[in-house]
């Protein structure tokens, strides 16, 4: 037989950055492993409700925001499901693969989807919302994803707020990415619904939403036929089962509720701004390091570039996949690839909840350096880890 | 102030007998707290691929099952959305909550619902499915509950099985909460779609869905232009996410992943049978218990007594809710309530996955009598622990 | 081949009732998986301080205790080898295998040993005590095991300790198996060095000791030249190891101490008072429950049974391995053998942490009833059951 | 008020680089918190006897080594204690804090200590221990530490073996923080007793020693009168502990048991000599990146410096306290200090276990770097990481 095989064993890697699902942390590991309790038990009827009221203080909202048993695709579809009403004109604003998307789910509910698109390493301008409500005054619902993961990119997403309260309408964001690791909140942005999970920069494992509801979208979704109701879809379903007196609809993920409760403890704990600081510092050193190296960064400007996710142009003439499986293989750290239309141009480096500490953004950077050489472009990967470097030391 | 405040510290059960979710083996609750890994790294791509074939051998399936995102609800109400087209015509067999609930979402989606419906302690007849097809010949899609769990029975879903088949219908089985604890399987009851999680019997937390699917079935459900697609609520988006070489369509729950893997692994290594006697045994003792005690069990006779819940008929005289919360705070045991018509009818005492141990069934027995005993009853405890463990010592 | 071979598969036990190694405490076990620190790490640093303090707490000394890092042998054999000088005479209190056994530590290092020994289901009488130092004046150290764990028995300690004060003695207390199970304490016994461990009633695994000793145990250690120094046997290293600015002697038993730190939580947070009950309810059940059912305990009466283990005295005709043999294959219940003079003679049924629940009471009973049936003895299993489920019903 | 006070958080390290206690392996964490069993359930028996043939498989010994229930120093101890007899001539060979020690612990127990000592950055000569042997025939054990860990450097084990052998003494050999990272082994380098632990490049917390014990050590301790018997320094009382049929001399640490599970079996299924690889690439890119930095490593030579542990030289007008603190404050990584004569003369990067990994000597370079430069020194950082990247792409 000529064929030569090579069976190489796939072992774990050795850092996972990727920007979703991302490394939990130890404790919310632990956490994961608490005794599973019956969901209507007083002691986890009790628990249910002090988890929610974490979140309510993570989130800074008046009232409680609410968790949906699946991972953040399901409180978008939800959202998108419960709040927009087949008589709406709904503005969608993509600025990536992300935002685009929602499009599709927001047409599936509405009268007619009205967007506006940008490229996919820019950002939403605000000028042009205003200008889309001045053409199109019945617009009703807004949607926007705060931060594109598959770019990314962040939006303005406070001015876009503005302008949309100002003109009475709706707005669904959709800050699954970003919340945890800077400060966006629901009611600094006048979210109507918000929708993130604690499965990015909290750090857990994915599996639960979390949705931030104004009363008004609690308004508008009861008077909303359609709105799911008995169903996996359904926010009012879930409207007061934080409450301990008062049933789930169906079981809660409980196990998920336990790493949630952890994860929120950890954020209160170290305190938000200190969460945020490592998640900026982190991005910060990473940025510099890939251009100190002789690469770009995706994001049109430094502006826009979250400070959650890294994404990194792939250099001419380097195949994203190669890049990935030598990173992996070769280094041992496992990024994202790109999704969609950004798939094979960019690779991201995730910095969410652990791995926001300083020094995995040297790590990235090896790793991209290395790997990188090995695929036969020329990068100073010393150059990116001594620019890294010199953010961390600065900070 | 002459009111006295009693504050008590609830404190967690010391027994879990619920009937879901239920005390987790301990050795899923270490699988839960594996290291998260990136869904698309090729380790997590190989384990899913190996967990899906861990799942399709204790199912019994020739083709891989699919795993959803979301405790069986989701399952149950994407079987409904996607296998029943709307001009089917479907028959659901209700003899319980969970039976009756499934026609909601049937009839959300058929051009018309015929349902048999027998008292809530009673079963389907297969004799009455057979008329049925005879005087509705184009009925095309049949749903049953296998255990409804709030009433503690079974059905026959082998017979029923055969009847559907005979007539060319599609079948689809709601066995949740039996699947894992006795011999029942997706092939031999001749179920199109078979829903189950791993949140029962195999002893994880709340949080997927397992779901056999016939051949026919994915052929109806890609003809069905209603089916979702780009939905929580898809079956079709997750046909062939359980290959290494696909994406997922969207994040799967990792760690529930995890969990599940330790699962299928202790039901294979310890072998279905053995934990199906595990269940058998601790059932009887415990049907066996009540009877002693001078308690009646809820289902109409023995031959259709769950070997996963003893439904226990709450004596005249006594709250349900006092008996339940009794049996929590004087001795510790965290039962089950009944559910919707069966609420404050009858508890319920699990035996799923790790609490099917016959000594569960003492410790069952005790907290019922001794809670029983403290509102007032008259029931021999001490003649009910003694029977069951006959069951147990004869066995 | 003629012969049949039956191999079976042995499962873990569904319940551990031993008197140690006990089924530690959930939280313990996930404290357990904490990530492992370096010792010198400032954060290990005050975690083992504060951890201290949380045993001084326990114990309610004023000192800080010392954290040695074996299971509790180890710190009775330091405690021998340390307080006790070539030239003391030691008076030894044996009532069982433990009390006993500290007599050959004690002979290995003293200049003379005096020793009172009773039946091993028997307690020391303090008048004997008192008797023996009217006879030897010389008597400098006085040993006794508080919880002779081998026969279920305790000692007066606190008696004892006045007698031995009076006469200006030092006391070496081994309360392994009895602190954190009721009210006994370094001080109110006034003990020079008290030995307990986490791996009894504060439901740890084995593998650390507390040791409390007080200020003229530390002079006497300090002036004996042969006190160990430089060895694992030594206290005297670990006088000041507590403190977040010193080094320790050699390496901690990190994981250990994560879990002393969680069962210490655990212990002070249901307050000790509680905890010591639920170990009497459960010890009283399951003696009464032993009586009903026309058994006999081990203690020679009711007032020195421990709180904490109960000895049954094994039935004329029965054989103990065999009777320990079938309650675990046929009940899945561990429990403990007798040790040493004892063994063969009785078995143990542990209420320690954890099992410290009433309900585990009624399944020992269970297991016990059932495995002495099938070999053959005449014991009323239900009626034992019934007079524990008063005793726990009329708490 | 005029007084400032700076009241800081102290979080835990993000990255533990020490050379033990280790950063336990996730798989060793979670073993860590299996269910505790009674030592003498005959699931923990067999348990027990199955990791006592794992560790003679990683240990390629022919007869099974003796797990002893506390760290290391405890072995070591005891080897001292056991074997070395009150008439024996000892060579004790010192190159480090380490080899130094251990001669006091021979000097306890034996008729008369010889030493060859060394610089402690160099290594013992073969030719001296020849030598040795030539001018005191009458040596009767010779000791030695193959990698004296506050050094970072190793002794030539096997040639040493080969002499000892040669001349009929026995051998003891330190090999704790050297075993499992690399290929030295008991029969190799002719041990009669060698003495491991798990915490180090096995991946464990610190809890318990693996002792390899020739047949002649056997019989050279059960020769002593002196070796202890009925204590915790025994090795003898172990002989046999290890078979299922046998009971333990007192309660083994279950837990860490356990742990040392499924760090043998994760070395085993790596494979040994992959699991080599991974530290000796990782200790050579950290070499590399030291002297490309503008640094010295510890070590006299590169050919004697240890694969486990990068001891680097802390450069004149730095205070190593200083180093490690902003290390540790402001990189987040914690490094070993010197320890004895090299305490404040070298940091130690442990490449241990889990943190065997290349890309952890470009964190620890990072780390190392970072610091060196808040503090004034000038080193080239980015050439350091650049180099030991170098040595990772290459490999």
């Amino acid at each position: 037989m000529e064929a030569t095989m090579t069976v190489e064993r796939i072992v774990e890697p050795a850092f996972t950055l990727s920007s979703g699902p991302v490394d939990a942390y130890p404790a919310v590991l632990r956490a994961l492993s608490r005794t599973v309790l019956y969901d209507f038990d007083p002691v986890f009827q009790h628990f249910y409700e002090a988890v929610t009221d974490k979140a309510k203080v993570a989130l800074r909202t008046a009232a409680p925001p609410v968790i949906l048993h699946g991972e953040p695709v399901l409180g978008l579809e939800a959202a998108a499901a419960s709040l927009i009403a087949r008589d709406d004109v709904v503005l969608n604003l993509a600025s990536g693969v992300y935002g685009k998307g929602f499009g599709f789910w927001a047409k599936r509910y509405c009268a007619e989807l009205v967007e506006i698109e940008v490229p996919y390493d820019d950002a939403i301008d605000p000028a042009a919302v205003e200008a889309a409500f001045r053409e199109r005054p019945d617009i009703r619902v807004v949607s926007v994803c705060h931060h594109d993961t598959p770019s990314g990119t962040l939006n303005p997403i406070d001015e876009i707020g503005r302008i949309v309260a100002a003109h009475g309408a709706y707005l669904i964001v959709d800050a699954v990415s970003s919340f945890g690791g800077m400060d966006v909140h629901p009611e600094a942005c006048q979210a109507d619904i918000f929708v993130t999970g604690p499965n990015k920069c909290l750090g857990c494992p994915p599996g639960l939403t979390l949705l931030a509801v104004s009363g008004r979208a609690w308004d508008k979704m009861k008077a909303n036929p359609d709105a799911p109701r008995a169903s996996i879809l359904s926010i009012l379903d879930w409207e007061n089962a934080w409450r301990r007196d008062q049933p789930f609809p169906f079981t809660p993920s409980i196990s998920e509720v336990n790493a949630l409760d952890a994860a929120l403890d950890l954020y209160l704990e170290e305190g938000p701004e200190a969460v945020w600081r490592r998640h900026a510092l982190t991005s910060k050193a990473c940025r510099d390091g890939i251009r100190a190296m002789g690469m770009t960064i995706w994001p049109a400007r430094e502006a826009i570039a979250s400070p959650t996710t890294t994404a990194v142009r792939v250099p001419d003439g380097i195949d994203a996949d190669a890049l990935l499986a030598t990173a992996r293989d070769g280094f041992g750290v496992s990024f994202s690839s790109g999704r969609g239309e950004t798939k094979g141009k960019l690779i991201r480096i995730g910095h969410m909840g652990r791995t926001a500490q300083p020094l995995y953004a040297v790590v990235g950077l090896a790793a991209l350096g290395g790997a990188l050489r090995r695929l036969g472009a020329n990068v100073d990967a010393g150059a990116g880890m001594e620019a890294a470097l010199a953010v961390i030391s600065n900070q």
